[in-house]
């Protein structure tokens, strides 16, 4: 959901709405009071219109708007649009910012295709506080307007060596603005799909013991993001980017 | 310049400044009266603090502040911290969308090391007016701050049409969401360096008669940045990115 002209969605005509319910031909779905409001009041929706669901796991539906009341509005599931994709296993860690930096960093990572979003507190970190239902209702109304058939998971936040002591099998994209860190193209040719984890530090970076606990990590890959100084949802947006162009669904 | 909290510069204890004059060993500099405000008020550094200049030309320089008024800053010149670099010739052409997004696009791609920044007009663009001032202040604000020996040119707005038949020898990636254009980075392999521009479309993507003129370019290269639909923010940092990862700096 969101402002309609914000919505890029809208321009195509497609209104998308995720939903927690199973999806299968002739099942009714009742939205949830602010979906209602948002379909029926801001986008103007009528009885007999048509609207898209998705829930994360049986695909995407097409679904007819068959009953509405003041704050109730009950969808009759038509005909399957899309079977339900593949998403490659990509978790965005990423040091809180500001509020508005890290709405936009929460909503770009949905955009650019990760599969779950972890806050990770680093000493340099300047908000500790973290919202995870604000984050969760970004990532939703962000999957509902990019097409995603998933919603990522909004992971619970760590310290950054509690993170890494969890990182098991999976590979860590360390971007390292300090360092001699080799660009992100050559350090990720040859390395494999699979479990990975891009890593985004505070607007001040890491802290020297920091950037030695990371390095000493077997499965952490540093990597540098060219010869400039990046805002912090900059270098989450680049470096999620150049994942997916070289080992993700781009 | 911009909010001190804001600015990654002052975690690293630099306050860098745009200047128009020449730079060299022994010159004095007088700030604008904005930039004597910003300095002595706002970040509030006494006579015979440092800070660094560049001008595009001279690379940077520190310098030391060695007279100070009610609303004037003079620095001395001391010594060349970096000699001037080279920029990659990468233009970034965006249809300008609300206020927020463009101020984003123009912000990021300072980050990203674009050369120039034009404002194109396209048939679904929604915001027509373009302030060229507040662009040219975005692009500076934004050099200080990441690290650049030089700002952005900002371009005059042009049409489509207009911007291509001036394109010359500069090659253009079409970053075409509606189309079946190949992955970028397969598209970008084999390409070489020199002029190029990035082109991002409008919210709700380029009307097919565009599409059609972009195809039928020769010097236009379409790329496909995934399966999922990007915010125009997301797409222009996204796309700079993978230019800057494949023919550019980084």
């Amino acid at each position: 959901m969101g402002d309609q002209d914000e919505n890029p969605a809208c321009a195509t005509g497609k209104i998308r709405l995720y939903v927690e319910t199973p999806l299968q031909a002739g099942a009714e779905v009742a939205l949830t009071r602010e979906q209602s409001h948002y379909l029926l009041n801001v986008m103007r929706v009528k009885e007999g219109g048509a609207v898209l669901l998705f829930n994360g796991r049986n695909g995407e539906w097409r679904a007819e708007i068959v009953k509405t009341g003041k704050k109730v509005c009950v969808l009759s599931l038509r005909t399957q649009t899309r079977e339900q994709d593949y998403v490659p296993d990509l978790e965005l860690w990423f040091a809180p910012v500001k509020r508005a930096a890290t709405d936009a960093i929460v909503q770009k990572a949905t955009e650019l295709g990760a599969a779950a979003i972890r806050p990770v507190l680093t000493r340099r970190t300047i908000a500790t506080k973290v919202r995870e239902d604000r984050l969760r209702a970004t990532v939703i109304e962000a999957a509902e307007q990019c097409g995603r058939l998933t919603v990522p998971d909004v992971l619970a936040p760590l310290d950054l060596a509690e993170a890494l002591s969890r990182l098991g099998e999976r590979k860590l994209l360390f971007c390292d603005e300090g360092g001699n860190a080799p660009p992100a193209r050559a350090a990720l040719t040859g390395e494999s799909r699979g479990a990975w984890a891009v890593l985004i530090g505070p607007e001040g970076g890491f802290e020297p013991a920091e950037r030695a606990m990371l390095q000493a990590q077997d499965r952490v890959v540093a990597v540098s993001l060219g010869p400039r100084i990046m805002r912090a949802d900059t270098a989450a947006i680049a470096a999620l980017s150049l994942w997916q162009s070289q080992l993700g669904d781009w």
